[in-house]
């Protein structure tokens, strides 16, 4: 067995051994609940990245497969219409059977039969198919956080997952660097494990820009909350406008006012906690981190310009100014103005996997970094995250740009 | 201790043992998850009848009262504005805490603390209120049963809850039963309980008129179906036909139709079954009633004239004629052409039980009889059942009248 | 010509130069617009009026019928499904063609076909179908004059219709009228024209009730305002609390609030003028008259166990005390707690008549009397008018009863 | 008067002339309905450019101005927050009052007053403003072309607009078109009136790609249709597909079936008439032209490797091939792959005409070129339109690309 695939095969155990690490402390009913149409079930996220193995690595090269249980081969398809029916996602926290214990079992039967692949005399050609299986189920740990998040935040109760605050509550002393114009090559280069949507490394042209050296932190954005930003339309793209008309947002989605504080508390896996100063604002849509960077322009003496940078003038600052990768990486992915489009040339992958990404390349934003809710090894400078500009369930902040140098 | 205070123990114990025993084959994901809007979970079913007794009972009778857990007040209280706040009733699937477990043992303290108080040397005033708190249990249990068999519909695995299936199939011999018309006192007359909306007995005038001595049976509804029944407008209510366009309905709410025949299968607590054509039609609104009997008057010779009958139509039969029993209770709920209206000096109930059944009383009809889901001893002939035009979750079915003898 | 049939010619003329006469103020793009779905343009009341002849009367019973123009009749057709297809009812506003002048031309044909046929040597068996004419046009002249008092409310320069304020301000003293209790022959008794609805003529049992002598006026409204009315839950039933919430709704519908008095304005067909203490309160629901019945129940000393009354209580009222009649008809509309259901032996009308009414018989209240936009002639004492429980753009008031005497 | 100034007066009064021609043939009925929410009222439009120039121009100008009406400062506003209240978007079509003839005689006063601003001895500095009132007229005598043929279409009567139809059926000859690649300065060059999205003028880099000659043709969708092209995922975005199916999408805007043809006839503002084969298809959304150019890609063979082309794609290609210059304008315009972002440096205007572009730009797509509906002289190859990715009311057609030469 040769080293790349032993490696492949711990890094695929390691990763499976996480996902079921993530749910020691909730319960059943915990793994069951959906708290809206956009988030899953932790349960359905569990099953889910099975099935991923089961349809699109196992049923191809296992020899005489067969379906754990064919039903579920509906039951958790998130969104491949090539590969057969789907069960509605709204109705994804109705399916109490099977079981989470089902569902466990099933899981373990899986990679049992991954890990006799892998180590069978003849492996077939599958490994890149495994790395995808790792990196989406990276990506579904993620989000089985941001769900439960979201589920607790439901409950009155306002149950914490964890004791462990992972956000970074640094002082920081602000700073414009400038940032590297004119001509650039931008996208993923390189011999790993990539999205398609990353591909194809093309030329770009930059003008001259700067970008910040830190995220927006939650003083800065109760400074926007009390000089009145949710309630003055000139800050807010007309959409955004209505949207904030329209569902009455008045801050961050995890604040918590109360009637004994002028300063709210903040919600997060830790539970119901005081808001902390310093940690970068997060849970924003990007509605809001357009509105902020607008004002903040005009209201705040050193963000005078500033706009949010493009995905290639944020892409170009990580590879450049390594120095700052502690904000760019595992706090919060940050909004670019950046529409999430095709890379020219762009293809999505061949055959079942190509539904992956290039279907979503309308109506959304790119947000680029990674979030202290991203599992380790998920995080490149060419990697680009998207959300639509309502969205806000997401570990999602800002760093700000500006125009010239 | 007196045997009336006995006889309530027991009977407070058993149908608290009751609801436990229902869900003794589900799973903790089963309890959990909550199908629709109309629907609620098993687990907030369990916990909502026992913040009951200790919202209702305890806290006003227990000395040294104090909440097991404060929240729960809010949490499980249904629509009670005089109480308090509640928790959003779409989002009872979301309450994922407090757990199953934790319900039980909540269930169990104050079934121990009920029973210390029932017990105690100086009983208090409340026997009615424990009286009360048993039948809103009961009520829930048919509830539990409901809101399961739609959750497992929702399921393509069609789950069974049980191998029991309770409908009678025994072919009967139609006949029409002439009814007594002129005065009579209709409404609860007695000394046991009953709800306030049974009161005041009070007088009414009956047309001449006859009842069927049978429920419409599956393959009558098969018969209006196979006649285009549900594609013709002239059978229906102005409100139903709208209804049937916009929500495409063709079947009963639990027919399932294969391409393999031309006989849809019937989804219930016994999973997905061929249907039985001697069973009661079931799981119909009172929409499709209202059209059959319009279909059937006009279509079946020996329903010429046929129409559905008004809630005293149904008592005074029920009281008059007690040899149809069988088929008036235990079966399925039978809608009636009444509203569900005050009877003439209404009073609801006063204190905190006030809000019961009184606001409820518009935009409604009246069923009468129970069903097979229905809790033994929850059935009277003045009893009165009462759902939207359009619901058809519940074990609700029909009987057909005329006018004249 | 016999002399019924001169009358009736007479009638079928007024009640045509009636309609006109309605629109004598209004420009082409006034008779256009349509405020919402439940309203229509004043052009197409005028148009369905005419098509109702044409497909009701003339296709009938016309020599050698020919459409006026064939697509018409789906144009203007209402709701009758057994006469064919129809324009869908909420882009009624977009019909811009044919133009007012055209329909007027077509209303004019019309006119001269049913004169030519009514004073014909051999007249057909058309007189009640004339009859149904005349009173269709005359229900049709009362909502012309509603929806246009409606989408003039939706334009901020709150045009005026009519300088003629209709609504009596007399200042009259309030006292309980004994109603006679027992058993009541209600429904339609004689040999005019009226609607299926009305009938058949049955006995029914009244309990011992009293009716106020009064319709309850703007200021007493407006103290059920002060009090904080539409603030608490508790006057209102469940449905009706949740319809306050989520339309907002904090006063009848024509009421308008400034800034600078604390007693609001009121919008009518003489535009937008200050409240008039005295004149009876309109333009309520369902809700909101049934909330304030019971709120003035225990708010209002002398309308202590103030509730709606039946619609039997209010007709037999009708009959027996003449002396109030000022106050029952050409005033307001009044709410009963009656649910609108078919009297029992009820059977609409043959032919293509028979969607007018029955159809309708669900999820809706009945109202009795007439109001100040009724046209002369159009009111009895058996008349039926029912609404929706929401509904409030019609001249809906209330009188208030109670038990016993 | 200088000759600059004379020819803007000359404009500004041409332009005004055609707005009335244009609605010469409709009746006040026709230029009172508003058809949907995206859509105004021929009479809106004709008020709302007449209020530009009061609140934008004479407002700030005129010695003594003072409102023609202060009320239609709010009803005719459209979009402008910063100017004040404005009368709800879906409720356009309820402004009866003013008339037609109300809004023709204010526009004549404010024509009158405009010419005395411009004749005057001393006059002001407003030419820009004029300029650009000229060209928000323009835009809006688009509109009123595409919201009648909406209203229009609304009518089962089909009505006619106009006899003219003004797309060519020429048959072309189909050919890709090589496009210059490298780096390019795009955006508005010169000294000529342009909106602000259109600048500042920047670099941008092109990769190789080639551009079609030709428009597409309503031939070759009838192909896409019959080859099931809206039945098939695998041609859609994901949003594109939900759509779709949500809206029940077969076929372009206004292609009516028949059961009679197997080609569909269509509606446009000459009225019903057959599909002409050879003219460019037309009223289709970004989701329709992007599921094309896939499904074109695949299944037509010159058309391998389609897709649509960037909006500086087209640019360029419109600067430097002006051969084509009879499909680029005139007839469609060209659904681009570019989100509608602002340029590098993009400032919006100062002062009031401030909204006018910026608060647009999210979640809209580019159109690049003019239509057979645009005012001539309002073209140009920096200019960007932009619609949301379901909008297809307006003349929206496509043109293919594909990368490499």
């Amino acid at each position: 067995m040769t080293d790349a695939r032993l490696s492949l095969l711990d890094r695929f155990q390691a990763s499976r051994k996480h996902s079921t690490n993530l749910i020691r402390d909730l319960s059943p009913e915990d793994c069951q609940a959906q708290s809206m149409d956009d988030a899953s079930p932790a349960k359905w996220h569990l099953a889910h990245v099975t099935w991923f193995y089961e349809v699109m690595v196992l049923k191809q090269f296992e020899p005489s497969f067969k379906f754990w249980n064919p039903h579920y081969a509906v039951l958790f398809n998130s969104y491949y219409n090539g590969v057969g029916d789907r069960h509605p996602r709204p109705k994804r926290g109705l399916l109490t059977r099977p079981s989470l214990t089902e569902v466990l079992e099933w899981r373990r039967d899986i990679d049992r039969r991954i890990t006799t692949l892998l180590t069978s005399a003849h492996v077939p050609d599958c490994a890149w198919l495994i790395e995808l299986g790792i990196n989406h189920e990276q990506q579904h740990q993620e989000l089985l956080l941001t769900d439960i998040q979201h589920l607790f935040f439901n409950n009155s109760l306002y149950p914490a997952y964890s004791t462990l605050n992972r956000l970074s509550t640094v002082k920081t002393q602000f700073a414009w660097i400038v940032g590297e114009s004119g001509l650039h090559e931008v996208g993923y280069t390189g011999q790993d494990f990539h999205f398609d949507n990353e591909s194809p490394r093309h030329t770009t042209f930059l003008q001259p820009h700067s970008l910040s050296n830190t995220l927006i932190k939650n003083h800065e954005w109760l400074a926007f909350i009390q000089s009145g930003g949710y309630r003055q339309s000139r800050w807010w793209l007309d959409e955004g406008w209505a949207w904030v008309q329209r569902e009455n947002i008045i801050a961050p989605l995890y604040w918590i006012s109360s009637d004994d504080s002028s300063v709210p508390s903040c919600f997060s896996l830790t539970g119901n906690q005081p808001l902390e100063p310093e940690a970068p604002v997060t849970n924003i849509s990007f509605f809001e981190a357009d509105a902020f960077a607008r004002w903040a322009s005009e209201s705040v003496g050193h963000y005078a310009g500033a706009r949010l940078p493009t995905e290639f003038e944020w892409e170009v600052f990580a590879k450049t100014q390594r120095q700052y990768a502690h904000s760019l990486f595992g706090e919060v992915w940050q909004w670019t103005s950046s529409p999430y489009s095709p890379y020219p040339g762009y293809q999505p992958w061949g055959g079942i996997a190509g539904e992956y990404n290039g279907k979503f390349m309308v109506n959304q934003m790119v947000l680029r970094g990674s979030s202290a809710y991203t599992t380790a090894e998920h995080s490149r400078t060419s990697y680009r995250n998207f959300f639509p500009t309502h969205a806000r369930w997401q570990m999602t902040g800002l760093r700000l740009a500006k125009d010239g140098s």
